[in-house]
């Protein structure tokens, strides 16, 4: 294939020009070092840019194949395609400027003819990223393994029907978490693309379930192990590939975590594109997450409302993505976790330099919204209402009725000895949609 | 208005007539004395007719109003109308021949001017239910207290941001559930119609949750001080009326019972159509409570995958239903909870004998898919191949793993060392599908 | 009740204050005489304030009553009542300064015992609208008759079983109509609220089909007759009250006017809440409503693409409003139509200045967005790259095959002979949703 | 790879045993010869299987590769391995004893490098068919050609911005209509597989709807030049692979049709999945379709509702498959039509012989619900209601309403003057809803 400089017509890494800037590829928003809320835009974001999609997908889909004809797809010498592979994406990292990347891997490494042969390839492209990094400003956000794409996981990895394919995926999942280890991964990640169910007429459930509660016991207790300190984020996804994922959304994540013990070492991984495959706003998905203290990362993404599927598109909307950050921020922002760009240029996208408009231009939407978010949390815009709304239950009867101070009968005594007649007040939905926009 | 007796045309109890009947009223499957695993089919099916859909409603829809001209809804006095009401319910169970109903407490009662009165109405019906069930067959499912019609629970009850909301809820709910008590019913349930949320910009969510745990626990506390020993059931539904209800899904229910200490005394109310809003199947919707072991009692109707609100329609699949049943078999068949037809007539079924063709016709839709299912299970026609597929972790090693007996790096290390190379087995989902129209 | 100046709190017009405008209730992008190609914001937006959302609701859904409790909905003379409801409805018109309103018969008159009755309550308020538009800016945008919500149209009007239900339609629709252009309408809308099936197997759709094409045939006999000459305009709408609208979207509503003969004489009424029921995006039906000369006018509102129903809330994001002007900008703008605000405040939001505030915020909202379109149609921003990509179908071979010059032998001939492989180009949809992301 | 007779296990054809056959592979309804409503079973549904999912399918899906690994697909012969490919196809037409089978060109040969080169291997695969016909019993219900694999295809076909690629599509179904006629097939198939759009930022839709309408018309014209003479069939998709497609569904397709002058010559191959995915259920498409006269063809399926993308699964429930055949028998069944088994076996169904339990679980739950069909036809059971429902608008008035002998104001004055006030009758929907259960 040809060096990797000249993959991309870009050569020079993108810069920020201000909202008007002349060239079709700076930033417009995303001016990395601006301090806001105490800190600068670029360690808030923590951008990442991912490996599959960007390096591995050919560009097919279930009615189609190919259409990006990759280099470093189209050869004989697994290995040497892998590291071509990695000087192009370390090349768009460069031309990005982000600060973070994400693989799995067999995004990174080539599958061998046994686990022993698939190992030694991820050691030999690890030590060609640890190279790397040592020159680049890149940092590794999460490494994880691919239990799914194999025929051998077909019925699951963890909870598939046969042991022999929960040991060969612990095969692969220390490896994998190991090389995190090694790379300074902030975090680890599990997504369990099979773990679920085609029908239930051949399924044990309950069974299942165990089964995976084990599996991410024993990744948690290896961490531990190994001194990995970052989490281990576990990713919802309601359905796709499986008719039903076991990871179908963050209540189910919460619940999954609290019946086998492990909210104290995994958070959650989310995105976008999932939430709403499940029925639920991006905005929610975190909330609830924030509320449950189970709040990791996030795969930034958009999906399309009108599609099933997980179309895995940039982010592009910026509104819609200021009321994500607000609930970020209304946390306290990210610690380990970062903006990891789960999305992929559609298929039709076949100039190499498609890849690099597609991030530059979700980055700016992404930071458009970042400002419009911290702007509405420095002005209280929407704590503020929110607290007021409130406000009875931060007075002594609502704490008490909380701190379990009041029994049903209190109450109910309380209601009918003073007639009380609560009298309801506006939700005001339309006035505070109105000062979000003044806002983005 | 007019004698009960004289309300529906039908004036014979519905009677089994074998699947040739000639008439177009009787039942062709529903033999109720008919012994199948060693129990009446009464005593499986345990129905129960609704006090909502088929006596309060009055034909209404979002784009018109009333349809149905129901004499009781038409006059001054309200406990009067309310009685005729009960004459006219009870003659339907009567014509039915259902061993139970169901009922919110305004239902049943008028609403008064103050909870005092309310309250007070209530137990004037409860006296008349309770003269009318020492000669009637028909026995209270459950009650519950309706919690979101009142203007007052426009932004939710236990979730409200007034805690004067919170109170009189309080005050409605003890007083249902009392009553309850008092007629014998088997369980108490709280379906948390607007415990959820219209938008988050004016939403404290985890304030809400907390608000919620604690009124679900305070019930709790009242149901054991009072003696009743049926358990409290809360029932899964995602959406409508409000954008997100916090009681989702199977799934969500389940982590908000862990949370907040609940699973000994609370169960769910499971229903189809509010499975599949929430983007499940009712089958899994009941093989997730049963494996997570918080399965109460259905809530039996159908709804329209093509649509995406609850149109509550009379059940009538009988391979879809047979799946349902087939799951509750598994895990023992119900213990308090039964089926309630949570279903009503469409609005242009104006007829008042409509509601009985409706109740008999999905009676016997249930029935017949419960005879294939039991026969499925007597068979162990799908039981015997689950059991089988997962035979693997029957051996000692499956156990060893699930015992925690084994790390992620004793499995990796066997996985390298003895080049696992496990393979894969069909599905025969196919074949299982081919299986089970052998018995519907 | 109250006299109208004191309904709401606003007393004077809502002003253009600029971006920045300090007052929570300017306008801040809705500066109505700007003129943007060619012609002020206000004769592009034909903004228009619709009668059933803001003064006829009163606040129900299917779980719960009214809860706005306005002043007119509660008293004994009917048509006082309606009087009362005009004042306030002209006086949010005048605070909104607001070109346009809209209205059913039944929301501005009273229903009477009779077809004769209700003729003459119409009658009477179209009376009272005659004198109150002498006076004001305001006009009619258009008018309709409510042919869904009494019961005797619970199985469609024009599509009913029963040809009197049809007859009785069009004594409602001739008075409606009429009215309409007294009043100086610019249009007339048919939507078919119950033009449809509940269920397939009470339903002969070809029947119903045919006498929905005579019943709009006849409409439109009928305004000609009169001399009425603004279009017709029906309404695409999938689903909702009944399982199957026949007015399904825009593609459907062509197939049924191309059927019969009446493309001339009928345009559609665009929603973007029935575009994203039906599985479409909002640009989408306006983008194929020009494409097949049937593009009329837009009911402007939004969906919550989570939810199943017709949520009917105001529109607010600015970047999708973008593309929905851009496409009616290529079409060259509104004629007759314009931007009709059916919409609804939620239930919660109880205050009257919360109608304010919701029109103020998605007028402001549009204005944003239109301003955004403008840019992009100036800039050729997307004309320009979509114009390049068509191109060879603007050269001598493209223009032969569409001109029926060609046959499918002439060209698999000249593929074969000239062995022809065509080279794929970038579709570049991310740099485009970038180049939009500039203008909004 | 190995003789094909020795492919699946099962080796004798698969034959009819009645409802309690012992055999797992007997089939228990569908009794070919069978005569009911004066046809053979076999004349009435006319069952194909299809070569793409059942020989051409790897068991990929988006996040896993190929699971089945047939002989057929490795190797380098391209030509031997589609030889041996039709020996298995050829084989389970024989078990299954089925009257007919459908191909895409690509799917029965290999593609070359060039457009003459796939056009010879498409000949050469048809002396193959050709000589298997001559002994065997299946015949062609249909070919097409594929127009959304290939890479060149990405941006469509006939809606393609490149003329070229237009000629190209047009060089690939000359000669696979060609083909078609020539091994006897009834019909010939338009899948428009990618005709629509990504985005509508880059798209031209008026444009692309002209070039298809002209491409269709092409091959109408094409058709009668080489006097094949059983119609061309489009398929109705509204999504995937691409955002949109034209073809969306049946009303969709008549309106297009009707726009380029194509009802004639031009008919619809409807598939149940495709039906629900545009929000429909396969009943409505089916009896669209019969009412507006384009009625053709079905793709037999079935689709989850719960998923958002084409599952292609074997149809099984009979309930649901009795009511489309209803629609079909009542429009007098197929003509040149069939049951073509466009359905995939799930990706975990590896063993050959799921292809054969797919299938005859498929043909009986289909010849069950055709024979309930049937006896619903004979009974009049809803066709007998309806037509009473109706029976008003067979009088004199509503026959001469609907022949336009009455205008608006006619119809008017006559509901004013007589005081029309027309009574509703009950919908019946609960009551025919049990009457179907009786016959399935």
């Amino acid at each position: 294939m040809n060096a990797p400089a000249r993959f991309f017509e870009t050569a020079a890494p993108i810069a920020y020009g201000g909202p008007n800037a002349p060239s079709p590829l700076g930033f417009r928003w995303y001016d990395k070092d601006r301090v806001v809320l105490g800190k600068r835009l670029e360690d808030h974001l923590r951008f990442a840019v991912c490996y599959w999609h960007s390096f591995c997908w050919p560009g097919g889909d279930p009615f189609g194949g190919e259409t990006f004809l990759r280099p470093w797809h189209h050869g004989d010498d697994a290995l040497a395609l892998a590291k071509a592979k990695a000087d192009v994406a370390f090349e768009l990292f460069r031309l990005l400027d982000v600060p973070f990347f994400t693989f799995h891997d067999v995004d990174a490494a080539p599958e061998g003819r046994s686990l022993k042969e698939s190992v030694a390839n991820l050691n030999a492209i690890a030590d060609v990223f640890e190279k790397k990094i040592e020159t680049a400003r890149v940092r590794l956000l999460w490494g994880t393994a691919n239990l799914f794409s194999n025929r051998r996981y077909m019925a699951g990895a963890a909870t598939n029907p046969d042991p022999d394919v929960f040991a060969y995926a612990a095969g692969q999942v220390r490896a994998a978490l190991e090389v995190t280890h090694r790379l300074g991964g902030r975090n680890y990640v599990l997504w369990g693309g099979r773990e679920g169910y085609e029908t239930l007429l051949n399924t044990d459930m309950k069974r299942e379930l165990d089964q995976l509660g084990r599996f991410v016991s024993m990744v948690v207790e290896h961490k531990h192990k190994i001194g990995f300190d970052g989490p281990i984020l576990i990713e919802p996804k309601p359905k796709e590939p499986t008719k039903h994922q076991y990871d179908f959304d963050v209540a189910t994540c919460y619940g999954f975590l609290e019946r086998y013990g492990l909210t104290k070492d995994v958070k959650l991984n989310l995105e976008q594109n999932h939430a709403i495959l499940a029925g639920h706003s991006f905005q929610h998905e975190i909330a609830l997450a924030q509320a449950l203290g189970v709040f990791g990362s996030l795969d930034i993404n958009r999906g399309d409302e009108l599609l099933g599927w997980d179309t895995d598109q940039f982010a592009m909307n910026a509104p819609e993505l200021a009321l994500a950050f607000h609930e970020i921020l209304k946390g306290g922002g990210f610690t380990t976790g970062g903006l990891n760009f789960d999305a992929k240029i559609r298929r039709q996208s076949i100039d190499p330099d498609d890849l690099i408009h597609a991030h530059v231009g979700s980055m700016d939407a992404c930071a458009r919204a970042f400002l419009a978010a911290a702007g509405m949390i420095e002005a209280d815009a929407l704590t503020g209402p929110v607290a007021e709304r409130y406000a009875g239950w931060d007075g002594p009867e609502g704490r008490a009725i909380l701190a379990g101070e009041r029994t049903l009968a209190d109450l109910a005594d309380r209601a009918l000895e003073t007639g009380l007649d609560p009298c309801p007040r506006s939700g005001r939905q339309e006035f505070l949609e109105s000062v979000v926009n003044r806002f983005v």
